[in-house]
């Protein structure tokens, strides 16, 4: 299967006719003329927890820390995840830690970061205080607490994970919650009909996924029967974690192929690729692997870049592809696994360096032409923000599709 | 002594000759100049509490209706005071209100606002947790929490009240407080001296102030002894809370008369006028008057944009005074008083427009001026950030003090 990553990007990129106006107005006819992308329409994204923490942290070390380690994630990534899990988000009730995550957010965004919350709905690292209700009581504030958040970030978060894991949630068995309570009671496409209405409902204009880490046929499944019921799902998210080992292109292709036909973005949400040993194959929930470490090894991170490569080449080849997110950014977070782009001391790992040549090196376009005698030049660039710019000025302009147009540059 | 009052601003103007170049580096000969102030040396300061609460707040009307309010905010003063009572930034012990805090912080500083922090260390609005620990282990919290916090804000905080109100301190008897244990165990000067030691040693560079609401002998030799011991005050804070009436010329002389000997800085630190019927005489603690509701009234608005326009003329003429703070920048407030520059709905009352007046317009420089035929332009105007503008360009600068350079404007 090998053969089938053949760089087939022409969905990602779109071809420009540009003719260059001088500041007076006049062709910039035989001026040299530098194309440079500046941006992604495509998401790459990980995991940003860091920069709430970075927004918490009083300890001036662990901040000049945090810092550095965000500094690095900012070079690569457009597109960060802040966590919502509502145990956490809201320990007490009523007691929320919005300052921290607001200022996250609004942190992010400054820095052309796009921000995703996740969950709004979950029956893991849920509030345990919604145990004291009625399942009446649990759903009214499972949607007000929807409407509370979707509403106070509206302006810095466009994207949400609406709820999560939902092929398991009724029959999840392993601790008593309320989410799960209120999924048997009411059904998993009531239950996800009610959440989505609600985010729908308070921003209009959210990009508003599901997420599940079951990649079957249930939830193909579950799909169906979401999208016959007429759920605003606007894109479908599939987590990828892959401690036991790599999915391969096997598997990647056919969870592609199994869930393309509904013809929505999609999404994968929470990938992850280790440099170390991996899980053993008879682990059935990841959780259950608890231990003391989980070392990187040098022949683990080359196995790692080169797994990125390939499964985010074969990502970004796809067409309904719109955004791949790295779980960890660094080694030692879920499961201490060694996960991350960089170690736990924040040094870069060889993943690091493969990911940024893909995203800022074979998929950024930069360009030195000659303007023609009319001031045009023409070039075929991936979809993104552009400057250009000559001896006499530059002007920025945005390459979404075909493009054929005049750009006057400023001096 | 109203004839006191004229004018003497000498001390807050400086002379600038300016020769103005256009971007060519030509002189800017025979054109006509526009020389506008954009920001004041003095420090003209109010509460910021309520954007600690704008950073909190999760409800989206709160928010507009705060946004509002600090805007108006924004237009009069260039210097805001953030709470950082113990008790409420610290309600447990190690959970603080840091990210909303700090978010504030840095939300002020984009609008090009000074922040001082109120109080490092205070017997009043303390916290309760402090009470189980033993007078060492209090004092040792407090040196430890100022180290703390003047480390985490050191970016964005410049100035602080080390310690509020320690004339009272180890006498205070309303109720059993840590604070007023160490106070009266160690005795002032050494307390001061610790809490002093602990910030400077922190932020070298901050202005450090105590504070303090008496104005009596005692707070002059309390503030003798501390200089005898070399406490580095960088600044002498004066409370003036006039809820009984406005202290009148009188009274203001003498406290600056007093107060200025010593030859450091003069801050007034907490200033309220109110617009209502004034507290009666015989309450001793302002606390203790409790009421329902106080009105602002017609007549008391007339009279509170009277008093203040006064009062802030007096301390802006004098040459020791560099920061006037007025409490309350809203009605309804502490002792729900009607204290404010603007009502409980955000309107503004005519003291805002008599303070705006002053503020804005008589202590603001704007010139228009012809250049000579080499370019130079004269003025007298009060120190602070100016611009320059001519139809070729302009530029920036700052007037500290007689300045005679030439300044190449860009276009």
């Amino acid at each position: 299967m090998g053969g089938v990553i053949m760089n087939q990007l022409n969905h990602r990129q779109a071809n420009a006719r540009i003719q260059v106006l001088n500041p007076d107005g006049s062709p910039a006819a035989g001026r040299t003329v530098s194309i440079d992308q500046v941006s992604h329409q495509f998401l790459f994204g990980c995991g940003a927890f860091d920069a709430v923490e970075l927004m918490r942290t009083q300890d001036d070390r662990k901040r000049t820390f945090l810092q550095e380690r965000m500094e690095k994630w900012l070079k690569l990534f457009n597109y960060g995840t802040l966590p919502f899990y509502w145990g956490r988000y809201e320990p007490e009730e009523g007691k929320t830690v919005y300052p921290e995550t607001m200022a996250a957010a609004r942190w992010l965004r400054e820095r052309g970061v796009q921000v995703k919350g996740h969950p709004l709905c979950w029956h893991t690292a849920c509030a345990p205080w919604l145990m004291q209700y009625s399942n009446d009581e649990i759903l009214r504030r499972q949607l007000e607490r929807i409407h509370r958040d979707v509403s106070a970030f509206k302006d810095v978060i466009g994207l949400w994970d609406v709820i999560n894991e939902v092929v398991i949630m009724p029959v999840f068995d392993k601790y008593d919650n309320a989410i799960t309570r209120i999924c048997r009671e009411l059904g998993r496409v009531p239950l996800v009909k009610a959440v989505f209405a609600a985010a729908k409902e308070t921003d209009p204009d959210a990009v508003l996924l599901i997420n599940d880490f079951n990649t079957s046929k249930a939830y193909e499944h579950l799909i169906e029967d979401l999208l016959e019921a007429e759920v605003p799902i606007s894109a479908i998210g599939i987590q990828s974690h892959q401690h036991q080992g790599y999915w391969g292109l096997e598997k990647l292709y056919n969870v592609l192929e199994r869930f393309s036909r509904f013809g929505l973005p999609i999404h994968f949400t929470e990938n992850t690729l280790i440099s170390g040993d991996i899980m053993p194959a008879h682990i059935v929930d990841l959780n259950d692997w608890q231990v003391e470490e989980w070392p990187s090894t040098p022949e683990g991170e080359d196995r790692q870049a080169r797994e990125i490569s390939e499964m985010y080449s074969v990502l970004f080849s796809h067409p309904q592809v719109e955004a791949i997110t790295t779980w960890d950014f660094n080694d030692g977070c879920w499961l201490k696994a060694p996960s991350g782009f960089v170690h736990q001391d924040n040094s870069e790992k060889p993943s690091y360096h493969a990911l940024n040549q893909l995203i800022h090196g074979d998929w950024e376009t930069h360009e030195t032409l000659t303007a023609d005698s009319s001031g045009y030049v023409s070039f075929t660039g991936f979809k993104g923000g552009y400057t250009v710019r000559t001896d006499a000025g530059s002007a920025g302009f945005t390459l979404e599709k075909d493009l054929h147009q005049q750009l006057t540059l400023n001096d």
